[in-house]
């Protein structure tokens, strides 16, 4: 990733918002909110719901788990165009490709849009459009996207829900703007693996294990030294590749001089 | 879309395998049946699940919709040992890091280690290794697998269910061996590792050698089988990183074997 783009993660996060359009079921709505949160976003806008209560109804609350706030905060609109007011980039997610209408991707390059976009404007903000659970997106409202995004699920079994799809362009949208923000990714890892035993060891200490090791495998018997072969290549080739901590060296050491004893 | 799925796709969807430890809700069971079948692989493992007749149950069925033949096909075995046993590359998927056990990565890094390992060697089997709702993964669990990966969400609220990380590991396989690439899976450049007996070692031929290392240690008397210490996850965590090929673990086994013999 060549794009560093400076400070404000929570900003940057803050710039993304994902808008369903008239959606009927108050469990998708509730599972919408939960993948949203679940990915670090927030902004959770419903144009024209089933039900004008539909983030208080149990099911919604249910599904919604922790993600209560998202919830309760969810902006509800009577238009597409409403939702898009604020919205400097929209991709329309759709199962299909149409005819008609803005260019396609799929939802990693919308991500990578998005990222591409909000860093390079300040002011920018990018929206996920999803569709109704029964009919998708109407071409009116794609049309009122900037573009078009699949999901290139299986061709024979494409069902996903919307709250599913909802929750893989999250996570999309997450992994895209986490790197470029350098958010870390992975969890630091503990303390307790960075001690001084478990640091890799030095080139010099797995030579000397390998020697080591050979004269415990003549001493077995089983390293014939008149007809070695190919047998300690391939174990410098085995263990060179571990990429041994300098504790397991130690331990290998140990069985070393075990295996050596134990033939006196 | 202009990618071009190659010709031998479905073969290799056909080597992918999901492994859920203990699941205990029905729903989830059939939730990640469609997961799975809508990324296009069919292969899922349930280690000891609650109830033993899991996949018949109606929320199962219900929350699997059309994947019913997913469900259906569903293999059942009592111990993780055996949803391995075909394994050649396996991943635990864990919510956070942990002192020991295999290098972590995330689940976008797994896919990629994944497609690599089924382009290169034409008999490997990968697998997605799922905790139970409740806890997660043992330790012991984690040291069966090579690699731990993980799904950097939200740190302020990971709430990712079961069915819905293996949603996302089910779609990051998807893209990484369909998708991005767009090119056929190219089998390793190397010729040496071709070979028949440098294919990677199945993971029950990795254990059963453990299980002969373990034996071969006590018989030198550097285990003492009364006070084991953390000797022998120390010896798994090694040996199961290093993705032993057939060959290697012919090569140590046979080194157990002259061990033990030597003490007598």
């Amino acid at each position: 990733m060549t794009h560093i783009i400076p400070p404000k993660t929570a900003h940057v996060f803050s710039r993304v918002r994902f808008i369903m359009v008239q959606p009927s079921h108050p469990g998708n709505v509730g599972a919408a909110a939960r993948a949203i949160k679940t990915m670090g976003f927030h902004d959770l806008c419903l144009v024209a719901p089933r039900y004008p209560d539909i983030c208080e109804l149990p099911e919604a609350h249910a599904l919604a788990s922790g993600a209560g706030d998202v919830l309760s905060a969810a902006a509800l609109v009577g238009t597409l165009e409403e939702a898009l007011a604020p919205v400097t980039l929209a991709f329309a997610l759709t199962a299909r490709a149409r005819d008609l209408g803005p260019p396609p991707c799929d939802i990693r390059q919308a991500a990578a849009a998005s990222r591409q976009h909000l860093g390079a404007h300040e002011n920018g903000q990018v929206a996920i459009v999803l569709g109704t659970e029964r009919s998708g997106l109407t071409n009116e409202d794609i049309a009122r996207c900037q573009r078009i995004c699949h999901i290139p699920a299986n061709p024979d079994y494409s069902s996903l829900n919307v709250a599913q799809a909802l929750q893989l362009a999250a996570w999309e949208l997450r992994y895209a703007l986490a790197v470029e923000t350098g958010l870390p990714l992975l969890p630091s890892t503990d303390k307790a693996s960075q001690q001084a035993g478990s640091e890799p060891a030095a080139n010099d200490k797995v030579q000397a294990f390998l020697a080591h090791w050979e004269q415990a495998l003549v001493a077995i018997q089983f390293l014939d030294p008149r007809h070695p072969k190919k047998l300690m290549p391939r174990m410098q080739h085995l263990f060179a590749r571990s990429e041994l901590s300098q504790d397991e060296v130690d331990m290998l050491r140990g069985v070393c001089t075990a295996m050596i004893k134990a033939c006196r």
